[in-house]
């Protein structure tokens, strides 16, 4: 049995939800066979939520770590391959903090390569029928801070820890009169399971093309 | 009972289906109360698609139709508030024709405007939590030219029948690897009935903003 | 020798200019040979914009009327295919006015379409390598209540005229911090020239095809 | 007077020209005061892009190094801000090659951030009335690779070279008919030009925000 953990963030920016809880809360109702899942739910604050997902690291003592987070705007269910080692916020935090051009760990390496077979896990939701593609960015706020800070916990601390970041996109219901793209909750959780059971299942990645010219 | 006709169309451009018709079928298997639900499947072809529309009509004697078409790349579902009279295919048609700059009808007038309370119809899918708005324009394709011609059999020969058009989105499964944006089935399908209740039950429309700067 | 009008708007929704009309003096800076060029700049207003377009229909005696107005978003010069008799404003226009659902003309047709060679145009425009397309929609905003009322003019007491719009993207400077398209207003200028030489050179259009699909 | 050294992209993925090296051989013909600028036009090529930038840079000796290229489809010219050890190719390059996930340079960092001001160049170029922003990815082909090998370059070999990449959108000439945004080449250039005297003049980056929140 692998031992998985799925995080998910609070709403920001105004949202009433966040559909990266909603649809690991859903994953986490009905968990894939041969999976153990533990979920936590994070502040959307810069610092806050390392804290948030150190504490839930060492609770459950994961094999793989799968961080979630709200795209808003993007069509499908982007597994990113990145992540970098700074903070520039375009809007404040939850808490209402706005760093600018400040490292997510001081002395840090400018980035972090996702441990997930990336391109196997894309694959997978696209089997499934769902929309997915590999993400060159994920961005420069909370999301990414805490992908940085999970590569980063791994990488010093947790040797044998494997993790990644996925986004999914808005949620129909927060996107009734925007004309924005969404997917809705079951589907972004579908998606969560079959990745959570790919990265479980796979070390090494498949070999596919998941590139973009700029 | 309100006798409500919803069309669909078959599969075009090389897909393997059409999200219209699966939303219709699906809307007709768990029909709203108070309506009685009448369904076709069109041929995605000039000419033929109006035969097959003209044979439903008066075989289901509608008090309302409701035609559907897929609008691959919009993000949401869109009630249609003009037909033109214009056929002008950037591909070929099922049957492979290609006009370009043809009357729909030869001396017919320039445009109808849907005769559906097209605001109402929007307000009614937010209000059940799934995105919707106004188009200002069907194109210049099949959908557009059934949609004109739909209006214009009720305006010059079933005075009573009201009718319009509606788009939705590709399903999840048409895009799994072309980041576009979709809408599941049983989705698209929710938001017709709720269109088929709402225009079944009013025939003036609210006053609620739809339109576009340019 | 053929006497084309060009009007351009005043600025609106609080942009410092507005590319039409600085599109249109420039235009008018340099009239193409063969052309007599007056021009005229529209308050952003419901029914004011018309009065002053008939004023100046009435002083200039044009063959040819080509309006202008802003497209922000839009990436190319787009050649308006049809005018449609809503007035449906989403944001207030310069006069405070904001109606929903109203006639430009009570009582007028649905739609008028263009009377240029609206391919012709286009191909012209493109043949100069300037990016250009065909637009199914003029909105339903102040630029199509021009255009409606240029060919229900047209239509009801200017027989011989001949008419239509052309929507211009914003200029660079707009959109400095913003990641929209734009286009310098000397190539909007350019565009227009071209335009206009091709309106006053041709009353039939080619055939090619400038659909959509939805 | 510091020297700069601007680099370009031959044309790549069928276009005919490529505004990178227009735009660099516009700069160079009207280079700014203060400045010795020198230029160089790289072929599309995995490895061979990097064998002729360190010629360039041998050749040259530049303070600063700017490495441009085409982002089709982006409105506005974006300064990256950084570059990332990963080659995978959407498409092949000028050579036939599609390397997926390889590393540009094997064993070194995940990534570099550039070297340049970037906050205070895209606030430059928005001064001079251009659109600009911030990038958080150059993509995984030819322009990511020719940046990660500049910045290895420097790290590794140049300690006082400071540099980075710059996309540029297409010219209009590229997408006449393809409804995508363009900048046509002078004004390209002369964000260019604002750029290499931003890069020049100042070492240390304006505090300003310019992140995503993915």
């Amino acid at each position: 049995m692998t031992r998985v953990l799925l995080t998910g963030f609070e709403p920001f920016d105004g949202e009433a939800l966040n559909p990266s809880w909603e649809a690991v809360r859903a994953a986490a109702a009905h968990p894939p066979e041969g999976l153990v899942l533990s979920t936590a739910r994070l502040p959307c604050a810069f610092g806050a939520s390392l804290d948030a997902l150190r504490e839930a690291v060492e609770r459950t003592a994961p094999d793989v770590v799968l961080c979630v987070g709200q795209a808003g705007g993007r069509p499908d269910v982007t597994v990113e391959r990145i992540a970098v080692n700074i903070d520039d916020a375009r809007i404040p935090d939850n808490a209402g903090a706005r760093p600018v051009d400040e490292p997510v760990v001081p002395g840090g390496p400018a980035a972090y390569f996702s441990t997930l077979p990336v391109k196997a896990c894309v694959a997978a939701v696209r089997d499934a029928g769902l929309p997915a593609s590999v993400s060159q960015t994920a961005g420069t706020f909370v999301c990414n801070h805490v992908f940085y800070g999970l590569m980063h916990l791994a990488a010093t601390e947790r040797p044998g820890l494997r993790g990644g970041f996925v986004h999914v996109p808005y949620a129909p219901g927060q996107v009734t009169d925007r004309a924005l793209p969404s997917l809705p909750v079951p589907a972004a959780a579908e998606a969560l399971c079959v990745i959570a059971v790919t990265a479980a299942g796979r070390t090494t990645d498949i070999r596919a093309e998941g590139g973009a010219t700029h």
